[in-house]
């Protein structure tokens, strides 16, 4: 008898019969004597349609208004999906982010979960009820709507395992689990087991998209037990864990890679002090966010800069980036925008060396170039041509045997 | 300067073109210098279509989650119509029934509201802004979410004119006001300039669309001055106030008919006590709301009770009484299940006499013969065949003399 927190996305609970599907899974759990606590999120669609609306009445709705709007979409999850489960022959209730109180801060749309008081929900597993909270939403303490931001609701999830003190929080989805890289790229990508919640997070940041970022550091910090698995079938699929010894003996777990990246080179920048944050305030100032920076050693006191931002920002940097580049008397603004990072993750580097040197090897091998480095304790990632991005993951994957046993210390 | 409380109906508000007409309309009677607290319905639509989406689920979905849902739909349009204020360049700020604290007891999908703390509303208007606020819903002492039933936005909107002791309630709809009659029938109908509260408490259970019956008597219970519109022109509507002098003279100022009625009397039942407590009270167990009851004088110990209650539950009924009639060995039971009730209306019939009298005579004059009649101090019904309804509206019309200048002591 375990307290479980499940959660399902919008997929999931994208019509009536899968809600019903939803429902049958949620009492197989009870009725195996668990309590269960269950996040969803809105229907399907339902989402972006509410989002449109808004975009018809004003260009850039009030993003407080843009929340009591949006809050609807999970409200009505969890009326059907408690109602589903009622005709199941189960009992259940259905709580918004205010009845729950997910208490967050003020920041509409992208608001910080402050904390949980989750009498209301433990009051309802005491008198037998499956407990249905509304995911992706929750209340300031000025009484407003607040929601946190696309992906939410894994947040939403992890956030009340906590507060309950969860067994484990299963995030329902439509994959078996995490895999050493993208199946569709790499056939024989490996489901893993196990994986750290810093390999998690460098796994999630660095474009695999099964759980949100926010709610992996979440876990992290409150040591909620996740197992992201399939909701389609019953087989086992990954936890997120602590990390534990046996974990550091295998040197490399997964391979991500995100193609959507764009590479700006300033040469000959003068090396002094408030230089880069002149640069990138600007750039900040329009909300395009840097994700890798470069800065090469000074020659003559002047130096390099490169960076990546999302494509999608791209032009608009270059544009931000040439106005400042003149200003502060630099010589050129180079941009790529057809450029991959790919990255290898694994909590063992931090006790092998010689995992950089071997990943430069692989993709040296095939001729692709590298164009910037990144490392921290348990990713190294690199700056490729996006031509060569699924070669290259191949190639990583390859030369870490991902694909069949993990590598591990006595296996080398 | 006033202080203005304006209510949409879900028409109003139906489609992004519409909420920005009623977001104009706000806006001017802003400009004008007016505090202005708006209440909305759902979008047009809505509401069916969530209740459709939980019979879906459930063929008897419970009444909590039902609500939960339900209240979604006036979420969406007061976020909607806020941004859309926004966009014309005004401050608003939209209220959910647990924010502004429509305070309800917990009879779900018909709740009762019991207080408003309009504090949040206040100072919304203080601060400047358009308050608008969702009709329909409330909040009971347990943080549940409520609703007060069909046409409950008219219900919000006369209870938050009364809380914020507003100067005039506006209810927005698709007519120009209270007629003397449906103007569908009797092309010379005549708007109201004004009506007493008890009339049109009379006239809207009666049959008449205009308002919400419960609206009204709380408009009455708290005096506060309702103005029922147009929102697609700017002429005066009808002003539903309290009782003058000048209204006395009047002494019928509609006719309400109702054409979904049926009749059912059961013959010679025993006229001792509890007879007619334990025929009714098995009718109302079944949810059936008997209106017209008749009970004629008895005769040898027996008598005979004729009632009407609405036509689609009219097998139900039979049904139940056939049985009940057995039991208590009554003679027979005769139904009917096409007729009508036409009524007169006029507070001046207190201080007049002769107006019953007035009423049969210009029925008889065109063979309608009367069936059942029931009296109040403000009304005289008389149940009549179903197809006579549109003729004896017309004939009522004519002979109150409603469709010129309405009939006054001293014009008669």
């Amino acid at each position: 008898m375990a307290l479980i927190v499940q959660k399902y996305g919008g997929t999931s609970v994208g019509d009536v019969d899968r809600i019903t599907n939803v429902a049958r899974r949620v009492t197989e759990a009870r009725a195996a004597g668990h309590d269960v606590v269950v996040v969803v999120s809105a229907m399907a669609g339902e989402t972006d349609r509410l989002i449109s609306l808004a975009h018809k009445i004003s260009e850039q709705p009030d993003e407080r208004e843009l929340d009591v709007i949006l809050a609807t979409g999970e409200q009505v999850s969890i009326g059907l999906l408690s109602m589903a489960i009622q005709a199941l022959g189960f009992r259940a209730r259905s709580f918004t982010g205010s009845q729950v109180r997910i208490q967050t801060d003020d920041a509409h749309t992208k608001a910080r979960i402050l904390s949980i008081d989750a009498e209301r929900v433990r009051q309802a597993l005491t008198d037998g009820e499956v407990a249905i909270v509304a995911g992706f939403q929750g209340v300031s303490a000025e009484e407003e709507i607040t929601t946190l931001g696309r992906g939410g609701s894994d947040l939403t999830a992890v956030a009340m395992a906590a507060a309950v003190a969860a067994d484990v929080c299963e995030i329902y989805t439509d994959v078996n689990g995490v895999y050493t890289t993208d199946p569709n790229i790499v056939p024989e990508a490996r489901k893993l087991d196990r994986i750290s919640y810093d390999e998690m997070l460098e796994m999630a940041s660095l474009g695999a998209k099964v759980l949100q970022t926010r709610s992996v550091e979440y876990a992290k910090n409150y040591g909620v037990p996740v197992h992201v698995r399939s909701s389609f079938n019953y087989n086992p699929g990954t936890m997120v864990v602590k990390e534990d010894a046996a974990m550091e003996k295998v040197v490399v777990s997964g391979i991500a890679y995100n193609k959507q990246e764009a590479k700006i080179t300033v040469t000959r920048v003068a090396d002094r002090p408030g230089i880069a944050a002149a640069l990138f305030g600007r750039v900040a100032e329009a909300n395009i966010v840097v994700d890798m920076i470069v800065q090469n050693i000074s020659q003559d006191g002047f130096t390099d800069i490169s960076f990546t931002v999302p494509r999608a920002d791209y032009a608009k940097t270059m544009e931000i980036v040439k106005a400042v580049a003149k200003e502060m008397g630099a010589d050129k603004v180079i941009g790529d925008d057809k450029t991959a990072k790919v990255s290898i993750v694994g909590v063992g580097m931090r006790t092998h060396s010689g995992v950089a040197a071997r990943m430069f090897e692989a993709l040296g091998k095939e001729k692709i170039n590298i164009m910037m480095i990144s490392t921290s304790e348990i990713k190294v990632s690199c700056v490729i041509e996006a031509k060569y991005a699924e070669l290259a993951v191949r190639v990583l994957h390859e030369a870490f045997g991902l694909g069949g046993q993990p590598v591990t210390e006595e296996a080398k």
